[in-house]
């Protein structure tokens, strides 16, 4: 497939620079792009992607000339999307039920279903139009997952959990094993059951080797549209909400409460039992140990307000400094002492 | 299913407070909580219960009044469990072996096991009496698992590596890795074998996607009664105690040794080669970088004792107030100086 | 199998310490030694495998004299490697296709290959000489698996990703997973699609429950010789150079260029676009936030160099007492002035 510029601009409604109209046959970054490759630059990529290979770029719109040819757009990143799906086949999957795939009874398929090879799919399990389990998925019992998903191989979803509509979750996801529940007598641990479920909503994403853990009763949950990264854990009971980004390594423990548009870094967490607000911003590393109010920035451990944390590093890093400060007051102290008697 | 509240009471060991004695159905936390249902609460949950919709609650034995029926009892969080257990249908499995199950030559499976769809038992491997292998799972080559264990979907036990009774297993989790070890000549890495196993005691339970190690040579050991939560590490040779707590993100490096009795919070770990205590607590995201004396409560790194971490950070937040107050000495003592000459 | 100590002292170019030559049934660590098997010491251990029931001690090659028969080597773990090697029994895999396995149109797989119970090979794919899939693995379609590679049960490989010879992959680690990137319009997460894939080149070991992602464009990069451990998170183009050990936790973002011979400890990482010269060294916990000049050794995080991280952590030990040294200085000056009035 290849594709004109012009054409190009038209579909990501941005203008052409310069007088050529080059034909378009892939699309790529600035360093792996080839003479027949589109790519995309913001500052300060501008003049690296006018150096590169490309027959073209994507530049913002406050970019008057550009010594390649190029598509001017209010959003380079956005326009990228979507140039990346036009040269994107889409991935054809067989669909129906492998042979070799182990359906139970009561099960409900929607139309249009791909069951992979070596998937399994319990009893009174259903699964929604157009979805693709991929081999080796597991289903729980009862068990209930949207339509337009995508459940990559070896994802394992626990009995009575529930999966919204457009969930995509990548090979090695856990989702609904038993919350980290225990009575403590005589110094030995006793299971709490854990009879709750894991509801995850629609157009969330859960990246590779997740755990999402089942409430002890009621539901962990996931708001619509929230993006979880690889390696990530969320406890049991623990509600995230909507349109957040949890990054790699990042860990809820157990009945914490996250608002919407939460952002937390990599590696960061926060301790069970606390209610953090709307569009908080956890840095790398971080850990919330208590309630977090709306709009917050924070960082380190425990968390803080980023501006505090940032001053107490820059203080820290003058101690030897200040500490060399104060040897030389006590000096000077003393010689004044010594003089005064 | 539903009882009256003097039948639970008497089942609890608990006693009836005011004179009503409904009918309950289910059991359920404060806030998910329905008329028909029964909760627990201990301060400062008491007044939020009380509120509720739940028809009555599980409460300390020092509550002498109480404004809903409630059962009194010593300790409101074991009583609960209970309750779940009362509450909770037992999950049934078919027994026997499913027809896509592979099993290998010599392998001993105890009665009333379950094999099910798609789990793999290598040759020469055992399974105790009842225990569950559920879709996906794999044993490998002599690796014996103990009677009244459950691995869920997708678990991996490498050869030769050996789990105890009542053992539960969640999803991903992998035991029996290879260790991480390796001799490096002229900046190469050479692979050293590892030929030694993993045994896990009785009692223990395993969180989904837990990594442990094989050792180089002996065993990689987890004592009866401790139990991982989700995505825990565990390397070679490392031997972790009797009742142990390892929180998620816990890590592990190899060969050092770990008490009975010990907590690990979350994001916590430990170097190679020390040894820990019995009945030692690490704060989350700590690590310990030395050999630590029993009933040690550390945090930070390197972890050290929680008081003298929590001075330490408490001075970290005066310093730069500390600094301003360096600032203003430096001028009086100048002012001075000035003075005397 | 046996062999004389003088027999293995001929293999690892060693010479026999002491006038015996016993015969050697095994190889141990020092703890787990029976009194027919052979182990090695280096200080401080050599007291410690002395008095062992170990028939014999490799030592290192400055020992003149030891107290049990003994081999004296110039590298004692390189030799107990070999002597490792020596007693292991090859892991013998039945070779072919098993019938419940499931390979794809056009799938080339080369001779000697093991394709194990419910293994999965997707369209288009190729398997190397002498590789060996376990059960429940998966290569997606057009991916490649080069020779005498082993991928370990629960292995998957998403489509079009690409491995060199002699890989090892432990079980629960996942190749080429959609990198976590996404455009936010309004508020809402739209997703990028991921078309890149991931290049693993030869000789790399990768960890249990490890995560690489695709790239977005281009490849996700390790290159020849590096070792990952487990739970490691590499994320959508990274480049990791060669003979690298990455150990538990690390997690690499987005688009980080990281060089030769460079040393993750636990828990470390890097934030994403950066750069990280040759034969760097990452302390545990430590966490890059920019480019880090070559031979650097970092700790902390930001991560900034060890030394500097050293006196930092010493001066803050130092903290509550310069506190109080101030408040000393403060009442002293204070009485000065007093006096000067």
């Amino acid at each position: 497939m290849a594709k004109r510029l012009s054409e190009i601009a038209a579909l990501v409604e941005g203008m052409v620079l310069g007088g050529y109209d080059p034909e378009i046959a892939g699309v790529s970054n600035i360093e792996d792009a080839g003479p027949r490759d589109i790519t995309f630059a913001v500052p300060p990529h501008l003049d690296k992607a006018a150096a590169s290979k490309a027959a073209a770029v994507i530049v913002p719109g406050d970019i008057a000339a550009y010594p390649k040819p190029a598509i001017r757009v209010a959003n380079p990143r956005v326009a990228f999307t979507k140039v990346l799906e036009l040269f994107t086949p889409p991935t054809v999957v067989s669909r129906g039920v492998h042979p070799t795939a182990v359906v139970g009874r009561g099960v409900r398929l929607g139309s249009n279903v791909a069951v992979m090879a070596h998937a399994v799919v319990a009893d009174d399990a259903a699964i929604g139009d157009n979805t693709v389990l991929y081999p080796h998925t597991y289903v729980g019992e009862a068990a209930t997952i949207g339509g337009d998903s995508i459940l990559y191989p070896g994802v394992t979803v626990y009995a009575g959990c529930r999966l919204g509509e457009r969930t995509i979750v990548h090979s090695g996801a856990v989702i609904g094993s038993d919350g980290f529940g225990f009575v403590t007598i005589e110094g030995r641990h006793h299971k709490v059951p854990q009879v709750g479920n894991v509801i995850i909503e629609d157009d969330v994403e859960i990246g590779a080797n997740v755990t999402v853990d089942r409430a002890t009763t009621g539901s962990t949950v996931v708001r619509r549209g929230t993006k979880i990264d690889n390696l990530v854990h969320l406890a049991h009971n623990v509600v995230i909400g909507e349109n957040c980004f949890l990054v790699a390594f990042t860990g809820i423990a157990g009945s914490t409460k996250v608002g919407n548009n939460v952002i937390f870094a990599g590696q960061s967490g926060a301790v069970g039992h606390i209610t953090i607000g709307d569009n908080c911003i956890f840095a790398g590393k971080s850990g919330a140990a208590g309630d977090v109010p709306p709009n917050s920035f924070y960082a380190g451990f425990p968390a803080r307000p980023h501006k505090e944390w940032l001053r107490a590093e820059a203080a820290a890093r003058r101690l030897p400094d200040l500490m060399k400060q104060v040897q030389a007051l006590e000096k000077r102290l003393a010689a004044l002492e010594k003089q005064g008697k």
